[in-house]
């Protein structure tokens, strides 16, 4: 069993996303056994890719707002709002207010792609 | 691509753990490929159950405190607070403050038993 902060994790910046970071909290490094768990945050004027890969987000968002593009649809989100993106859907967090967007998302560790 | 707000879900109660409530958010009836999200919500003075099962759990506490027992050994967890527990380990989430704990809790589709 292990404990941590979820800050204390380092935030790593999404390549090709300025403003964009992903924190890992636990991954296969970490004994993981199937899927990892995350904290992705983005800046104000911020998005991550808009991308499609072949597994699943399973998302919570703990604060801020956003609009989950599918495609061209805009889903709104906010604090206590949750997601199921499918594998190989074409979607992105876009920031959609003044502070930061900050959700939990979680993918299987069985994956071809970085994030 | 789905979204809802997790207080839609159903709170359906912990059998034995009277206090002890789960949201289902997404799972294998949503077409979840492979693993389960849910939002567990304790209320002060109640515990979910003290076991263990082959599956592992991943935690991100939204609000509230709990003390996460490993064993006799207890863990403090506050909101921004994450954690692994292994498959097998015996576990116990109490709430250990004046409000409801609440906290994402991820888990395999590949499991044996129902909690």
């Amino acid at each position: 069993m292990r404990v941590k902060r979820a800050e204390t994790v380092p935030a790593e910046p999404v390549q090709g996303s300025p403003g964009a970071a992903i924190r890992w909290l636990w991954t296969q490094k970490d004994g993981a056994p199937s899927f990892s768990l995350r904290v992705i945050e983005v800046q104000p004027g911020a998005s991550t890719p808009h991308h499609a890969h072949p597994y699943e987000h399973e998302v919570y968002v703990l604060s801020g707002r956003a609009r989950l593009m599918e495609g061209e649809r805009a889903h709104a989100l906010e604090p206590g709002d949750t997601a199921l993106v499918m594998p190989d859907e074409t979607h992105q967090f876009v920031n959609a207010g003044p502070d930061v967007l900050r959700f939990v998302c979680v993918i299987p560790l069985k994956r071809n792609a970085a994030s």
